[in-house]
């Protein structure tokens, strides 16, 4: 049994030495849309982008940031326009987001990581950007938290944070994350805005790698609407405040970090998950039986990303013929006469024979804010996850205007 | 200059030796809902099927009716219940509708074809259809087709036909097509039911050439919702009654008839994408300048199937940067610096720099009932198209309820 411990209400300026803050730079009409998280000292760092052709902007920069020592120490992020598809003019405003950061929180501009996120195809405003980092005064507090949380946030409603406590040496580590996304979500390698700070000791590469493995396990199990950003980037800052022994995949609490670190990204790629635009309920689809887990991670997440499921979702239709269907068309070879469908607990198909079930119960179980789809194969015992939402008519509200 | 002739009002009786009607039987409420296209003789005949995993019983049942001879000569559908995921009873009910069918229209059971469409996991009514195909009486007229083209529907909203004339050694050659579908349509490989008659003279083995290279060009490239049926099927019957030399690739009219095939389908695939489930519009993607004509299909239909372009067409929103997004999660390598978008002739990128246009107009031009997607890539000259529609409440609304 590992010792892990959820921190109910911990934030990214839980673990030692982080600080943060947010403000509003006029660049939205009134909520808070410029943030940075700042460690004391300069941190370990790993990260993952998405695989969109079109990278935008502050992802260059980003990159470039990190390539030099593999280290960071300010992360500011803006909401409202994600600074996609703009070209020269962008890589340069992005450039100038970065030294303006560099010279207001007195660090090398290389320690300075920069992410936007909003409308693609627009110029950031960068008098307004300027104005606004100035003005951010980072503190370690659970109001500095909440307004950078609040500052990242576009359609969302409500803030993603997640804090775990691990014991390593017997020191106590601690992680926290704070994320952004509700809609053009379908990370691929990566994800959405995410930003986790750890005070654990761990070098950039050991960090980096461990980032990956548990990218492809949460993050990249989630699903809105199947369209994957240009903007995604998940950053993890270890500044190694919590004093343990270095921490490497031989040592004897590898197991117990990995895990809480898993745990702190499946945490927050649920509650963007959950919080997809226009979404009134969590789906969860439990794929066993498969082949391989890579097998039951792409049938799971076709099932859950389907419209035609999302839909029935919405409705607390029982219609199973769907969930079928997509297991179908996911390109894995399955034997079709061997499968077994629930939802929660009530058997829908068994074995590829229909089975009759109790509507009512079945649509007063749809009707709850969290439902879990259950598939069983009989191809071996790898298994598979993925997190998605219902898709409604506030979806079609919010994405036929969002850019008026 | 191919020597086509579109045929308005024409359908799958246009072509000389054939009949067609449709009842209902019961399995709807109201609406006609058994039908059957009749050949005067054996037809040579081509046939494409789902890719999905779970192929409903009539798909077994008609391939092992096709296996025997490459000859058709009824096609017997229904809608209401897909007869899909419903293990041996389904199969026995699909030979069982076979066999009543073979009987009441004096042919061997061989030349065959059955097909349903509607709900997954539900076994057919075997008292309603034996009754229903009991009264049903193919006419060589409008009448006899129009009832046909009505008793396959199921969300559909309006009939599917297309008709075109070819001439082949101074013979007149038609080819007529009824086609259904309107949700759960993702084509890969194959489509929803299509019907294609013809009175040309050709081997079945150069039929099916042809309608398999067609398919890629046509049904395959449409999207409603991204999810692929279990019930998709294209039958292709060739009765020879036009007397024309047997047709070959090596013919001197064989690329007008397969321009005119071409032509039928594609016309059968646009109606489809235009009749979505809730749709107000039909979008068309263009994309130029590849590498590949694979790659510019790949692009286009990534484009048509992006839930936030769909919806942003829905609200006649000009927000192109979802269209580079799905550009660039595509898959397909291309040089993100050098990419140009259209909406009509408005372009809004060029050289992937965004370019000044004027709001008003391109939302009056969003809000046309068809709308173009031109993208514009410098890789290549190579062309592809696709098809699909917006995504409004009504397909939230007609899916979160299907079955009650």
């Amino acid at each position: 049994m590992l010792d892990i411990k959820k921190i109910e209400n911990g934030t990214v300026v839980s673990p030692k030495g982080f600080s943060a803050a947010g403000v509003h730079a006029g660049l939205r009409y009134e909520k808070k849309d410029i943030g940075v998280i700042m460690s004391e000292v300069p941190a370990n760092c790993a990260a993952v982008y998405t695989l969109n052709t079109f990278q935008a902007a502050p992802l260059y920069v980003t990159k470039d940031s990190i390539s030099q020592e593999q280290k960071l120490q300010a992360v500011v992020v803006n909401s409202a326009c994600a600074n996609a598809c703009t070209g020269e003019q962008g890589l340069e405003d992005a450039y100038e987001m970065r030294a303006t950061s560099a010279e207001q929180f007195h660090v090398p501009a290389h320690y300075v990581a920069v992410a936007s996120t909003g409308v693609i195809g627009e110029l950031l405003n960068m008098k307004k950007i300027n104005a606004g980092i100035k003005q951010l005064q980072p503190v370690n507090t659970q109001k500095g938290a909440e307004a950078f949380q609040t500052a990242i946030l576009t359609t969302d409603t409500v803030m993603k944070t997640a804090c775990y406590e691990v014991v390593v040496d017997g020191k106590t580590v601690t992680i926290g994350g704070a994320a952004k996304g509700s809609g053009m979500i379908h990370p691929n390698m990566a994800t959405m805005l995410g930003f986790v700070t750890t005070d654990a000791n761990i070098e950039s590469a050991v960090l980096q790698d461990a980032l990956r493995s548990i990218t492809n396990k949460s993050f990249n199990q989630i699903t809105v609407d199947g369209d994957t950003s240009t903007n995604d980037m998940v950053l993890v800052l270890a500044n190694g405040k919590a004093e343990n022994e270095t921490l490497t995949v031989n040592h004897s609490d590898w197991k117990a970090f990995y895990e809480a670190l898993r745990l702190v990204c499946e945490d927050l790629a649920k509650q963007i998950a959950r919080d997809g635009e226009g979404a009134t309920k969590l789906i969860e689809v439990n794929v066993e039986g498969a082949a391989t887990n890579e097998e039951a991670n792409i049938i799971a997440k076709q099932i859950v990303g389907s419209s035609l499921v999302k839909t029935a979702m919405y409705g607390a239709d029982a219609n199973w013929g769907r969930i079928i269907c997509a297991v179908g068309y996911s390109g894995v070879k399955i034997n079709p006469n061997d499968i077994t469908v629930a939802l929660g607990d009530i058997v829908m198909l068994k074995n590829s024979q229909p089975q009759a079930f109790d509507e009512e119960a079945a649509k007063n179980y749809l009707q709850q804010e969290h439902v879990a789809v259950n598939v069983s194969l009989n191809e071996g015992t790898a298994k598979g996850k993925a997190w998605g939402c219902d898709l409604t008519y506030d979806y079609v509200k919010i994405n036929a205007s969002y850019r008026t």
